[in-house]
């Protein structure tokens, strides 16, 4: 599907438009973006391994019942997917505590939450994408309440699914970061599913193989994208 | 009642136990403070106005079926109530944009905020009382759902109660913060309701009456307290 012209460009991804208006060309770039895109890096390959990674998650989760915007993959750095009304909400569950809760509840990394909990953050870098709840979202007009709860039900399912595929390839899934959008009035997973947008650590020694690397200065941040993937069945 | 020794002494008021452990003094202080407790100042005759004011506000909420701690007003500075296991959380509901909700999301002060926004805070000065939601709160063990949901019920039922009220005397209660404690199983609404933890609006002038004249050094800040109950029917 050919090009047209560019819809959005974002910290990490551009978002194409197509001959068919229905239909987007995601093109995932080298760009890494951290503190709301105060640090910024191209990072060599990162766009094809996130390409790849997504392509992969999105048809497990297609395949346990998750409906996504994801059509296919079309080349190394771009997958074609659905357009999408964005709802202007980042939906988090996290199943142990890391980032911005160990720093807001005064919690230690790394203790389990059980149940795991669940957060939604208004989409807005300038305003350092502030934590909301269902109050704010349907008072400002962000979402209905029935796609409050469908959003909340598709992030616990998305972590059922991936939480069981991580662990078999060692990882914790310690949180992780969905969006979603609206089409034909229904709700779709929509962005991306990639390290670039959870935290994963290994099982045993409880190393960071995310995007934390990439904020903290650790290093070898593409090289553990590509290891998380193959743990769990990506060929790159 | 005598008083047998300080169960609590808080920023603005004391707790004092009693022969009966089931009753406490509420003793209202002078001190005013503000930012977490960074801003402290004692506020001459200040005590004496939030605890009549406070009379009256229980009063008004007990006759409109919401059960409080509170018993009766002792002294000047002095209320007896119930002895609460108190919830470490505060429960906000805001009919208006105003304070911290305004820095957080970029909205204008006064937006009327319809319907009213209900927001739960963990009451911890050290971490400047974060915004917490239901998912924190049951997964840390603050409250259990139900009485989440009992603490959402009934600080919407005292605003139905309290617009009215404010209205009456030509105010607009634009925000206002409550604290709840169970006794014997069951949510009461603990604490105070006075101007030092409230927004009150002059509704022709729009002229702020409550807490607001102290953060922002507006100056006569009790002689706004007592012009506010003076409105409502408070006498001091
Ligand atoms: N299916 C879709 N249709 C339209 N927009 C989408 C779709 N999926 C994701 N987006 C949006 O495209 C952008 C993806 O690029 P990204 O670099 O992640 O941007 P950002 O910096 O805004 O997070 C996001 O703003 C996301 O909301
Ligand atoms: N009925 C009650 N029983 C026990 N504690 C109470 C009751 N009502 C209020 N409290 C607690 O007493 C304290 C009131 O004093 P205050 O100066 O407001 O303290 P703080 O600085 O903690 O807000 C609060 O911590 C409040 O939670
Ligand atoms: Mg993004
Ligand atoms: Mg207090």
């Amino acid at each position: 599907m050919e090009k047209t012209g560019v819809l959005y460009a974002g910290k990490a991804k551009t978002i194409h438009t197509t001959a068919d208006k229905s239909r987007m060309v995601m093109e995932f770039r080298n760009d890494t973006s951290a503190f709301d895109g105060e640090k910024m890096e191209a990072l060599e390959d990162k766009g094809r391994v996130n390409n790849l990674f997504n392509a992969f998650i999105m048809e497990k989760l297609k395949a346990a019942g998750v409906k996504t915007h994801f059509i296919e993959r079309l080349s190394d750095t771009e997958s074609l997917v659905q357009n999408l009304k964005m709802l202007p909400v980042e939906c988090v569950v996290r199943n142990r505590a890391a980032g911005s809760l160990v720093r807001r509840l005064g919690v230690a990394e790394g203790q389990e939450l059980s149940p795991p909990v669940f957060e939604f953050f208004l989409k807005n870098d300038e305003l350092h994408d502030p934590m909301i709840n269902d109050y704010h979202i349907t008072t400002f007009g962000w979402a209905n309440e029935e796609q409050i709860a469908q959003m909340k039900a598709l992030t616990f399912k998305v972590n059922e699914v991936l939480k069981q595929l991580f662990a078999e390839g060692d990882l914790i899934l310690v949180d992780y970061k969905l969006e979603f959008g609206v089409v034909d009035g229904e709700i779709l997973l929509g962005d991306e599913f990639s390290p670039d947008g959870c935290r994963l650590w290994d099982a045993k020694t409880m190393e960071k193989m995310d995007k934390d690397r990439f904020r903290q200065g650790l290093g070898e941040v593409v090289k553990s994208y590509m290891e998380v993937g193959e743990r769990i069945g990506v060929t790159f």
